[in-house]
């Protein structure tokens, strides 16, 4: 394990991507480096920063903050579970840290939560430095799968397992994550889905980033399904401290937007960022963006 | 003019302030610095940037990007304005940009749009770098007062002047804008509005940064308004991504989140960022902010 990393400067984190946001970049001080080595898949850093607890870094792009991780986990989670009346199976793809897995064993309706990671050590890590994410794995209800996303999901389209709600939380295009942004992914998601499914994909941009690419992501999912909608979640250490996220639907009755249920006493006091407002409004666009996005 | 700045190091301005927002930093690629000076006021920097256009810096926080500014001079303008029935006499305090006197004349019920700012020099280069924004000093309706808002206000007080909807756009509470973030000050604000007037204040910090500090400011301005809420922006180049306003009426019965007025046909083509929807999401709160600043 290496104790530098070009990433890290004088102290600082910099966060640096001609290609996905040219002339903007964001920093976080570090504490130490509590682990980096490069696996067969990609660039691992995990930090102690000085004001956001423990960071997790996949090929120099932050993917969780212990301060703010709760923002990105809520939403991507129970904006499609409190829109199914009834979410019992739930196939979670990507997620090593174990994030997700925690805000789907809130529902007390879900009986079955598989996650397909592709990155073992990306989980084994997550227990150890990211402790509070990666809380669920012992859970009855869940289930692990070691292998790759597109793939598991075509085994599933042959067998005809179906779920109730799937997320996607895969890290962005470049790298391992590259396929789940394809239209023959969006097909492999519909056919796994019950009837009533609904499925949530982070879209890895946001409004301000690249208009363009989110609607051509959004054309591409809307082709594969009846109703498909942007919406995003706000958290500092993601690039313009927010990042998009696409829900779609197979049933065009399913509300996305103003969800069919709405937490329980217990399940709220469980959640720092998600609440039926928050759900509502997470779907609701700054005009120019709806205009490119939402056109009548 | 000096063409160095302590903030640029390697053509990248950095956006650093251990007292403000400790451990993390945001960064813009530069192209060239358009103009630097102390004036008697605040250190001014202009630069132009790689992707936000030219960047309006003020003791070395940015204060505008041409590119996102909209998100921020559309709602502090837009809440408060269409909060209320018939906004006629408007005053706003800072914003030597011109960028909220370009929106509050857009409201074609607007007959006269005061500003007083402290820093004369601010307006000029504005007009200079940033002619997008300081666009409507010359508009029939406008007035501009080169003078401290504070003292402004007492002097209003004094006179018995009264304005429909005031907005403070000022800088942050460190520096020549300190005054503005104390109880003293809603005073005068509410001395010098109409029965239905209403007043919108940027708050300078988000519920990531420093959500104790919005709770003191909400709670001073809740001992002098009978209502007060917090809402918030959304744009990358200021700190986590968003930042927060308060909004204040005289009137108890006036609604903030849901509001009286909607622009029309013409006015919405005139708008990027503000419409109905956004203003009433810009009031709502991930639930560990909502604890904290709307409890109840």
């Amino acid at each position: 394990m290496s104790s530098k990393h070009p990433c890290i400067k004088d102290g600082w984190f910099n966060e640096v991507s001609d290609k996905s946001f040219p002339g903007q970049a964001f920093s976080l001080k570090v504490n130490k480096i509590l682990f980096h080595e490069k696996t067969q898949f990609q660039d691992i850093l995990i930090f102690e920063s000085s004001n956001y607890g423990n960071v997790l870094v996949l090929d120099g792009i932050i993917q969780v903050s212990e301060k703010d991780e709760f923002a990105y986990q809520e939403l991507i989670s129970h904006v499609p579970l409190y829109s199914h009346e009834n979410p019992k199976k739930i196939l979670v793809i990507g997620g090593g840290d174990g994030g997700v897995l925690r805000e789907v064993v809130k529902h007390s309706c879900v009986e079955e939560a598989t996650l397909v990671e592709i990155d073992a050590k990306v989980i084994e890590l997550s227990k150890k430095y990211l402790p509070n994410m990666a809380c669920s794995f012992k859970h009855p209800k869940v289930n692990v799968k070691l292998c790759d996303g597109f793939q598991f999901l075509r085994d599933v389209a042959e067998s005809g397992t179906k779920y109730d709600v799937i997320i996607t939380d895969s890290s962005d295009p470049e790298g391992p994550a590259e396929a789940f942004f394809q239209k023959e992914y969006f097909e492999l998601l519909y056919k796994a889905l019950t009837e009533n499914g609904v499925v949530i994909a982070q879209a890895s941009e946001n409004v301000w980033l690249n208009l363009e690419y989110l609607k051509t992501l959004l054309n591409t999912s809307r082709s594969v399904f009846p109703v498909a909608e942007y919406c995003y979640t706000m958290l500092p250490t993601y690039t313009s401290g927010q990042l998009g996220l696409i829900a779609c639907c197979k049933n065009p009755n399913t509300n996305l937007i103003d969800p069919c249920r709405a937490p329980t006493e217990d399940e709220q006091s469980q959640m720092r960022y998600y609440n039926n407002k928050m759900h509502s409004a997470a779907f609701v666009l700054p005009t120019w963006a709806r205009k490119v996005l939402n056109p009548l």
